[in-house]
């Protein structure tokens, strides 16, 4: 499967970047699922660009859901999402763009294409297609919440600053929820930020590390092989363009820890089994213990960049020097966390699914 | 699926550490392809304990071929790999482990299977069934390597000591698998089995980081969304016990880089595209570049080790203290070094035959 | 996997009677795919409804493609095709049909989706969501043709009325893709009109079978076991509705011959391997022999008709009798051959991208 | 996928009639399911070849479950049957048959697997293999007893002569499943061995037909498009060699009926709802309604018939003349209905576990 993901809830993505429509496809869903415009719209917005630190491109994301929706619910058939491109010129598309812009996927496109794919924007490969991702993962998280299940995401790193560990887990998720920059500490937001503007203006890019935490899911999901809980989150996180790493609980920590230190003793806690310390990021032999499920993500600075590069026009096959225009992000990572705890949320909700049934979420 | 990884080319494994086999079946091979015996062995015994850095709990893994394979080339229907437990008890399961191991996948294997797991040893989710995987996995390495796709694994990290970055790839590969402690510098080598050493003198363990590194892909394989290359072979990895962590190129690094150092210029060399660095670990927008892939895995501590440990009883809901006997590693880093290999050759059979049809691997 | 099919190429469908739009999704289409709107076009009006023998809702099926073609031709990534629903009443949902009609999908979709499916015009469960599978498949059919492969389907049977069978199998191809209803005996066609004419005129409908005959495929696609070519033909017949029945070849008149009369003779034709005979319908161990593949499938009468019928209210839980009122045809099986050729094309791209890679198609 | 069937609870087939073991993979059942020895022994006992109307090939079937069960419970992880193959001579396998029986798989096999397929006794083609496959299912159709949901088959039509029609269902369930020929009428099953020994006499075989009746499913399994229930169903039994058909309630006998006799009005019966005829076969839309799942499929005639056939040696791509000798069976109707209820009972633990959780069948 290639633009689809997940078994008993799926999605779909399609669209380019300057096409007429992106968009997802959810099937699979409970029936009887609400959906809360207000949520997704909040979404949406978190996702979309503003201020200095992102691209100038505006867009609406006036999403419209086209099928699987009566009065305000899932029918359990598939439920369709539309974004239309409106901040886009409609027209024939004329020249292609053959020189490759270091890092993008201009000249892999290519490799697989053979010279058909939609170069204009990124095309399939853009950022853009992410709102839809958005779109989809917000009515599932909405449902995980209802559940008791909840996804919060922050910007862990971001130009050499740091942001502090997560503390409540519970009041710092929500307080994330609500931030347009995902930074629990203040002087740490304000710091990346400038960070952000300082690349901005020399033409240049900053990458950064999301952290995301889900707390409420139940012990016992997840596979020992192949579709381990671990498998099934990073097969998802590496479809987010830029995403280069992951690690669960301490991650690459760990290679120079010790047995001792790592091991998460098991306790009981108002009756429930727990661990002490949660170095295994809530997931032990591929499946859930009922703990935090935490995880990081390294995300790579944003590709373009307005300072020459080196590089080849692989139509002609000749060296040349790009220097990029147009509008783009100086930074995604703190646009990204909205699309991790998405794309979090599709992971999800196909995996309960499996283990509980399709009513289970309903 | 569950145990069962790929579409074109499949492999699902099966068995328990004290169970009568273990195995795999392997099917979507292209017909044709040679079995080299010599080639498996050696993989296998890469993978076996040896000496004061392992368990010792010595296996034959006399494996053998009951099926798909006629004249020593695969017949291109399903090949079944067995590998006996000998060195284990038969008999009937007469008392279950319910003292949850920290770190372990005892209790989250109970909360899956409700009591009825086999919990001798590990059972499924014991180290012991990867030789099935690295049996099935050899037998994909050597048929790549048969069209110029060669991989190696090196321990970059173990016991707070690091190996040499990898230099002439080709050469690097060539003298890695033929070490049974796969670290490129000698002196790193040393001192990392010095470290495993003194860990293991006190009951405890250590972690580490493999690299791997693929040379000889061609450029256009892996999927923009979903089936990227890097979610293919993050979801194979993470089945490997102790991984806990995967970077592809810079991975986390990147997070502190601008873009105008992490984009990797294109040149021409040889009339070839290539760049001129490899940030990207050989993969743009999900998809193969034709530079090498290079990833890193993080594989935590053993969990296993000699001392008290706080835990709970989940049978009786009572908090105990554990301390573990038997056999175990104090490391397993530079075991499931080969184990990374046969995973790595597994992802990229299904993802090439995916790509150029079933007989491209004949 | 629910409103998906495929895994190469695969199709995903969406949408409901009464809603905005339906459609469907196409993924995996090889790059640089010809977008033929006349040949889409004329597909989708032979299947819209017509005349006296065919239900008054008039759609014009004003499809568009909203992602995935640059330029009239694939780009590789997802084709997503829109057809807007133009002769509804737009406004909320406020009564569902909770009187189960017989033999339709009101009370199993109760019984699966709780009350809240959609149940104007059959929801999701609608002929209508044809169009998208007739809007897709006729993109794969006319890419098949390209290579050489011909899909033609008749009305075999209908009203008790026999059409004569396959003579030269590419003449009667070609002929019927140009009728409107599929009929390559005209004295039978006229008769068979006559039948659905006279069961409309009693409120009453009549069924029907339907021949396929594709030529041109390569022998050697198809597995053995689960993936047959059998098995892939007759899970996507199967969703079209009404479909109750489908054999191969000489299907269920196997079962009064002896092997003797059954077996197919080889032979050589211009030094190619073929039989004398068709009795396995280009079949042979679920693997394609390089014969015309046959297959024939059963289509029950439509299940509305214009008469008292027995039934229950699924909310009430009460008997009651059911008089259906508005537009409904008479006869499905002459529009269900244009749905019947489209979705052997979608299986035959499917299977042959998976045999011979993503490109093959191209 | 290839030789694996099922998402939840999947099986994956292996082995060739002339190698060391057959066998199947079950994933995905849930744990503490019970094994039945004398259950699976008798399931395969009544697949064997017995008396004049078989092979005289015998076959202890002396299977062994080499994982995933423990204390005769299953544990949750792939559970591994071996099944060896006594009685054929081990050895190099020196001649390829390259001359193609007619109406086998011998030639397509050829084209697909370039020469390498195992031949010998018709490999992974060979019937020999649906002895892993009633192994396997017949865990699943105990543990589908154990849920009241109850699996039969009876050999509807055989050698011109029929059985009588389904009546009480459970009791004719229950009879059948103790019969070596199932048949519910004792003339009819006379006149039908019979007819096969008459046709044995003549070096010729006959086909036939299988109905199969599934009592106690709940409604509401199924999906609207591309994973009906018929779907499904059609997919798993068209893995079985020899069927070309199937039909589900009157099947292809609708195709000359009106709606009005065809639709199956719905009533309540003992507060439950249920239809008073069955022409849906227990599923509407896709969906099973609660009724009785009723199916029949076509059997061919065995193809090795021991009568001078005209062929091709597909080797030297000449014509020639074949008359085979060996060990076949002149009919396979009533060995395969056994096959049937196993294929039956593994597609439906499938649909059950994605419907209503991993751990329902428990």
């Amino acid at each position: 499967m290639k633009n689809t993901y997940g078994h008993s809830v799926s999605v779909t993505l399609f669209g380019e970047s300057h096409g007429e429509y992106i968009g997802a496809v959810i099937d699979g869903l409970a029936p009887g699922v609400e959906i809360n415009h207000d949520y997704i719209a909040h979404k949406l917005t978190l996702r979309r660009p503003a201020g200095k630190i992102s691209t100038p491109r505006q867009e609406q994301d006036a999403y419209k859901i086209v099928s699987g929706v009566v009065n305000g619910r899932t029918t359990g058939t598939p439920v369709t999402i539309l974004i239309p491109n409106e901040n886009v010129k409609s027209g024939d598309y004329t020249a292609m763009q053959t020189v490759a812009r270091p890092s993008h996927a201009d000249y892999t496109a290519d490799c697989k294409y053979h010279g058909y794919q939609d170069s204009r924007g990124g095309g399939h490969f853009s950022g853009r297609i992410t709102a839809a991702l958005v779109a989809a993962g917000a009515i599932c998280q909405y449902t995980l919440e209802q559940k008791g299940i909840v996804i919060g995401t922050h910007v862990k790193r971001c130009g050499g600053v740091a942001d502090r560990d997560f503390a409540d887990l519970r009041a710092d998720i929500e307080a994330l929820n609500e931030l347009t920059f995902a930074v629990l500490d203040d002087t740490a937001a304000e710091a990346m930020q400038a960070a952000i503007v300082a690349a901005a203006e020399e033409g240049d890019s900053v990458g950064g590390v999301l952290e995301t935490a889900v707390i409420g899911l139940p012990a016992g999901v997840g596979e020992p092989w192949f579709d381990t809980m671990e498998s099934l989150l990073s097969h998802m996180m590496f479809s987010i363009p830029a995403v280069k790493g992951i690690e669960f609980g301490s991650g690459f920590a760990l290679a120079d820890m010790r047995g001792s230190e790592d091991n998460d003793p098991f306790l009981l806690e108002d009756g429930v089994v727990a661990t002490a310390t949660n170095h295994s990021g809530g997931i032990n032999g591929g499946i859930t213990n009922g703990m935090p499920v935490i995880f990081r993500t390294a995300v790579k600075p944003t590709p373009t960049i307005f300072k020459p590069q080196q590089t080849v026009d692989f139509a002609g096959m000749s060296e040349t020097v790009l220097q990029p225009m147009g509008r783009h992000d100086p930074a995604i990572v703190h646009r990204a966390r909205v699309v991790q705890d998405a794309a979090t949320a599709l992971v999800l909700c196909d995996a309960l699914a499996l283990r509980y049934g399709t009513d289970w979420l309903k």
